[in-house]
Protein backbone atom coordinates (compact mmCIF):
# COMPACT_ATOMS: atom_id res chain seq x y z
CA UNK A 1 0.00 0.00 0.00
CA UNK A 2 1.50 3.70 -1.05
CA UNK A 3 0.61 6.82 0.69
CA UNK A 4 0.19 8.69 -2.64
CA UNK A 5 -2.82 9.66 -3.29
CA UNK A 6 -4.93 11.71 -6.54
CA UNK A 7 -5.19 14.84 -5.58
CA UNK A 8 -6.82 16.02 -9.02
CA UNK A 9 -7.01 15.70 -12.86
CA UNK A 10 -6.78 18.45 -14.95
CA UNK A 11 -8.42 19.53 -18.21
CA UNK A 12 -7.33 22.42 -20.40
CA UNK A 13 -10.74 23.66 -22.27
CA UNK A 14 -11.06 26.26 -25.16
CA UNK A 15 -15.17 26.67 -23.36
CA UNK A 16 -16.06 26.28 -20.15
CA UNK A 17 -19.77 26.46 -20.36
CA UNK A 18 -19.59 23.86 -23.16
CA UNK A 19 -17.37 21.98 -19.87
CA UNK A 20 -19.59 21.91 -17.43
CA UNK A 21 -22.54 21.06 -19.73
CA UNK A 22 -20.68 17.95 -20.52
CA UNK A 23 -19.22 17.20 -16.90
CA UNK A 24 -21.35 18.14 -14.52
CA UNK A 25 -24.94 18.67 -16.44
CA UNK A 26 -24.86 15.75 -18.72
CA UNK A 27 -22.07 13.27 -17.12
CA UNK A 28 -23.51 13.80 -13.69
CA UNK A 29 -20.33 14.96 -11.64
CA UNK A 30 -20.77 17.60 -9.09
CA UNK A 31 -19.30 20.64 -8.97
CA UNK A 32 -17.66 22.16 -6.12
CA UNK A 33 -17.53 25.61 -5.82
CA UNK A 34 -18.26 28.35 -8.37
CA UNK A 35 -15.79 28.90 -11.00
CA UNK A 36 -13.02 31.20 -10.17
CA UNK A 37 -10.66 33.82 -11.91
CA UNK A 38 -7.16 33.38 -11.30
CA UNK A 39 -5.70 36.43 -12.51
CA UNK A 40 -2.08 35.68 -11.80
CA UNK A 41 -1.92 32.83 -13.66
CA UNK A 42 -4.77 34.07 -16.89
CA UNK A 43 -7.43 30.97 -16.52
CA UNK A 44 -10.39 30.27 -14.93
CA UNK A 45 -10.93 27.16 -13.12
CA UNK A 46 -13.66 24.93 -12.05
CA UNK A 47 -13.48 21.96 -9.74
CA UNK A 48 -15.42 18.45 -10.29
CA UNK A 49 -15.73 16.09 -7.53
CA UNK A 50 -14.40 12.74 -8.09
CA UNK A 51 -14.46 10.85 -4.67
CA UNK A 52 -12.12 12.10 -2.27
CA UNK A 53 -9.77 13.88 -5.75
CA UNK A 54 -11.15 16.29 -8.43
CA UNK A 55 -11.00 17.06 -11.87
CA UNK A 56 -10.00 21.00 -12.47
CA UNK A 57 -11.05 22.25 -15.85
CA UNK A 58 -8.73 25.11 -16.96
CA UNK A 59 -9.58 27.71 -19.25
CA UNK A 60 -7.00 30.15 -19.98
CA UNK A 61 -7.86 33.84 -20.01
CA UNK A 62 -5.18 35.35 -21.88
CA UNK A 63 -3.45 33.68 -25.30
CA UNK A 64 0.37 34.27 -23.90
CA UNK A 65 0.61 31.84 -20.67
CA UNK A 66 1.40 28.37 -20.38
CA UNK A 67 -2.13 26.82 -20.50
CA UNK A 68 -2.64 28.54 -23.73
CA UNK A 69 0.28 27.86 -25.36
CA UNK A 70 -0.91 24.30 -24.60
CA UNK A 71 -4.51 24.90 -25.85
CA UNK A 72 -3.22 25.89 -28.92
CA UNK A 73 -0.68 23.65 -29.82
CA UNK A 74 -2.42 20.45 -28.36
CA UNK A 75 -6.34 21.41 -28.59
CA UNK A 76 -8.21 20.57 -25.43
CA UNK A 77 -8.21 18.02 -23.28
CA UNK A 78 -6.07 15.55 -20.43
CA UNK A 79 -3.66 18.60 -19.53
CA UNK A 80 -1.95 17.58 -15.96
CA UNK A 81 -1.46 14.87 -13.02
CA UNK A 82 -1.58 16.00 -9.39
CA UNK A 83 -0.38 13.49 -6.70
CA UNK A 84 -0.67 14.40 -3.10
CA UNK A 85 2.78 12.97 -1.12
CA UNK A 86 2.93 12.87 2.89
CA UNK A 87 6.63 14.71 1.85
CA UNK A 88 7.37 16.59 -1.09
CA UNK A 89 10.99 18.11 -0.16
CA UNK A 90 11.73 14.26 0.54
CA UNK A 91 10.17 12.85 -2.50
CA UNK A 92 11.77 16.19 -5.00
CA UNK A 93 15.43 14.96 -3.71
CA UNK A 94 14.79 11.68 -4.26
CA UNK A 95 14.18 12.44 -7.91
CA UNK A 96 16.52 15.09 -8.11
CA UNK A 97 19.34 12.35 -7.11
CA UNK A 98 17.81 9.88 -9.71
CA UNK A 99 18.46 12.36 -12.23
CA UNK A 100 14.47 13.14 -13.10
CA UNK A 101 14.17 17.06 -13.94
CA UNK A 102 11.80 19.07 -12.11
CA UNK A 103 10.32 22.41 -13.84
CA UNK A 104 10.30 23.77 -9.69
CA UNK A 105 13.26 22.45 -8.15
CA UNK A 106 12.47 23.98 -4.97
CA UNK A 107 8.41 23.65 -4.01
CA UNK A 108 6.33 26.88 -4.17
CA UNK A 109 3.41 27.78 -1.94
CA UNK A 110 0.09 28.78 -2.01
CA UNK A 111 -3.27 28.80 -0.42
CA UNK A 112 -2.17 26.18 2.63
CA UNK A 113 -0.42 23.59 0.04
CA UNK A 114 3.23 23.09 -1.25
CA UNK A 115 3.41 22.06 -4.81
CA UNK A 116 5.92 21.65 -7.76
CA UNK A 117 6.03 20.13 -11.05
CA UNK A 118 7.88 17.52 -12.41
CA UNK A 119 9.18 18.15 -16.10
CA UNK A 120 7.06 15.54 -18.95
CA UNK A 121 10.20 14.27 -20.26
CA UNK A 122 11.28 13.27 -16.74
CA UNK A 123 7.35 11.33 -16.57
CA UNK A 124 6.79 9.54 -19.48
CA UNK A 125 5.07 12.75 -21.20
CA UNK A 126 2.85 13.84 -18.02
CA UNK A 127 2.81 16.97 -16.88
CA UNK A 128 3.01 15.57 -13.12
CA UNK A 129 2.35 18.00 -9.99
CA UNK A 130 3.33 16.79 -6.63
CA UNK A 131 1.62 18.40 -3.99
CA UNK A 132 1.68 18.76 0.15
CA UNK A 133 -1.03 19.89 2.46
CA UNK A 134 0.30 21.75 5.20
CA UNK B 1 -22.51 13.64 -3.65
CA UNK B 2 -22.29 12.19 -7.25
CA UNK B 3 -22.46 8.23 -7.43
CA UNK B 4 -19.88 8.58 -9.97
CA UNK B 5 -15.88 7.07 -9.49
CA UNK B 6 -12.62 6.99 -11.29
CA UNK B 7 -11.88 3.55 -11.99
CA UNK B 8 -8.53 4.77 -13.54
CA UNK B 9 -6.26 6.95 -15.56
CA UNK B 10 -4.44 5.60 -18.54
CA UNK B 11 -1.03 7.03 -19.97
CA UNK B 12 0.56 5.75 -23.10
CA UNK B 13 4.14 5.00 -22.94
CA UNK B 14 7.18 3.67 -25.11
CA UNK B 15 9.20 2.07 -22.80
CA UNK B 16 6.97 0.38 -20.22
CA UNK B 17 10.62 -0.50 -18.05
CA UNK B 18 11.55 3.18 -17.88
CA UNK B 19 7.55 4.02 -17.06
CA UNK B 20 7.58 1.46 -13.97
CA UNK B 21 11.21 2.66 -12.88
CA UNK B 22 9.68 6.15 -12.67
CA UNK B 23 6.11 5.86 -11.65
CA UNK B 24 6.90 2.60 -9.62
CA UNK B 25 10.50 2.73 -8.05
CA UNK B 26 10.96 6.21 -8.23
CA UNK B 27 7.68 7.89 -7.04
CA UNK B 28 6.82 4.85 -5.12
CA UNK B 29 3.86 3.56 -6.39
CA UNK B 30 2.41 0.23 -5.62
CA UNK B 31 2.07 -1.91 -9.13
CA UNK B 32 -0.91 -4.65 -8.86
CA UNK B 33 -0.20 -7.45 -10.48
CA UNK B 34 2.74 -8.14 -13.53
CA UNK B 35 2.74 -6.67 -16.61
CA UNK B 36 -0.14 -8.40 -19.13
CA UNK B 37 0.14 -9.00 -22.44
CA UNK B 38 -3.00 -8.20 -24.26
CA UNK B 39 -2.51 -9.59 -27.80
CA UNK B 40 -6.04 -9.06 -28.91
CA UNK B 41 -5.39 -5.23 -28.59
CA UNK B 42 -1.78 -5.78 -29.32
CA UNK B 43 -0.50 -3.76 -25.72
CA UNK B 44 1.06 -4.25 -23.06
CA UNK B 45 -0.45 -2.98 -19.56
CA UNK B 46 0.70 -2.72 -16.00
CA UNK B 47 -1.30 -1.27 -13.02
CA UNK B 48 -0.48 1.42 -10.28
CA UNK B 49 -2.40 1.32 -7.08
CA UNK B 50 -3.90 5.05 -6.31
CA UNK B 51 -6.15 4.54 -3.72
CA UNK B 52 -9.14 2.80 -4.87
CA UNK B 53 -8.57 3.47 -8.58
CA UNK B 54 -5.51 3.10 -10.85
CA UNK B 55 -2.95 4.34 -13.07
CA UNK B 56 -3.37 2.14 -16.46
CA UNK B 57 -0.10 2.27 -18.18
CA UNK B 58 -0.16 1.38 -22.24
CA UNK B 59 3.02 0.18 -24.31
CA UNK B 60 1.67 -0.78 -28.13
CA UNK B 61 3.56 -4.19 -29.29
CA UNK B 62 2.25 -3.62 -32.90
CA UNK B 63 2.45 -0.04 -35.04
CA UNK B 64 -1.12 -0.29 -36.51
CA UNK B 65 -3.45 0.23 -33.55
CA UNK B 66 -5.11 3.02 -31.93
CA UNK B 67 -2.91 3.46 -29.17
CA UNK B 68 0.14 2.93 -31.30
CA UNK B 69 -1.22 5.77 -33.34
CA UNK B 70 -1.85 8.14 -30.66
CA UNK B 71 1.67 7.56 -29.83
CA UNK B 72 3.57 8.33 -32.61
CA UNK B 73 1.34 11.22 -32.86
CA UNK B 74 1.26 12.48 -30.22
CA UNK B 75 3.95 11.27 -27.84
CA UNK B 76 3.67 9.33 -24.72
CA UNK B 77 1.34 10.98 -21.88
CA UNK B 78 -2.13 10.68 -20.78
CA UNK B 79 -4.21 9.01 -22.90
CA UNK B 80 -7.75 8.63 -21.35
CA UNK B 81 -10.23 8.61 -18.37
CA UNK B 82 -11.84 5.62 -17.01
CA UNK B 83 -14.84 6.59 -14.86
CA UNK B 84 -16.94 4.24 -13.16
CA UNK B 85 -20.81 4.85 -13.36
CA UNK B 86 -23.30 3.03 -11.56
CA UNK B 87 -25.51 2.19 -14.57
CA UNK B 88 -23.86 2.50 -18.22
CA UNK B 89 -27.33 1.97 -20.65
CA UNK B 90 -28.48 4.63 -18.84
CA UNK B 91 -25.75 6.93 -18.85
CA UNK B 92 -24.92 6.51 -22.85
CA UNK B 93 -28.69 6.59 -23.57
CA UNK B 94 -28.88 10.23 -21.42
CA UNK B 95 -25.54 11.13 -23.25
CA UNK B 96 -26.79 10.10 -27.07
CA UNK B 97 -30.02 11.98 -25.92
CA UNK B 98 -28.05 15.30 -25.40
CA UNK B 99 -26.38 15.17 -28.88
CA UNK B 100 -22.78 13.70 -27.41
CA UNK B 101 -21.16 11.29 -29.94
CA UNK B 102 -20.34 7.75 -28.73
CA UNK B 103 -17.20 5.99 -30.19
CA UNK B 104 -19.16 2.43 -29.02
CA UNK B 105 -23.16 2.62 -29.12
CA UNK B 106 -23.47 -0.33 -27.00
CA UNK B 107 -21.27 -1.52 -24.40
CA UNK B 108 -18.38 -3.82 -25.03
CA UNK B 109 -18.11 -6.61 -22.50
CA UNK B 110 -14.68 -8.24 -21.37
CA UNK B 111 -13.85 -10.02 -18.15
CA UNK B 112 -16.65 -9.25 -16.18
CA UNK B 113 -17.21 -5.50 -17.16
CA UNK B 114 -19.16 -3.67 -19.43
CA UNK B 115 -17.55 -0.08 -20.78
CA UNK B 116 -18.02 1.89 -23.70
CA UNK B 117 -15.64 5.09 -25.13
CA UNK B 118 -17.09 8.71 -25.55
CA UNK B 119 -15.90 10.31 -28.42
CA UNK B 120 -13.23 13.29 -27.17
CA UNK B 121 -14.71 15.67 -29.37
CA UNK B 122 -17.88 15.17 -27.10
CA UNK B 123 -15.91 15.29 -23.92
CA UNK B 124 -13.90 18.29 -24.60
CA UNK B 125 -10.39 16.75 -26.07
CA UNK B 126 -10.70 14.09 -23.47
CA UNK B 127 -11.46 10.20 -24.41
CA UNK B 128 -13.21 9.01 -21.97
CA UNK B 129 -14.31 5.39 -20.68
CA UNK B 130 -17.38 4.49 -18.75
CA UNK B 131 -17.21 1.70 -16.72
CA UNK B 132 -19.81 -0.60 -14.59
CA UNK B 133 -18.74 -3.94 -13.14
CA UNK B 134 -21.40 -6.54 -13.57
Amino acid sequence: MTDIKLNHLAIVVDDMVAALRFWRESLGLAQTGEIESVPAEAVDIAFLSLGDAHIELIQPTSSDSGVAKYLAKRGPGLHHLCLEVPDLEAKLNELRARGYELINETPRERDGRRYAFIHPKSAGGVLLELYESI
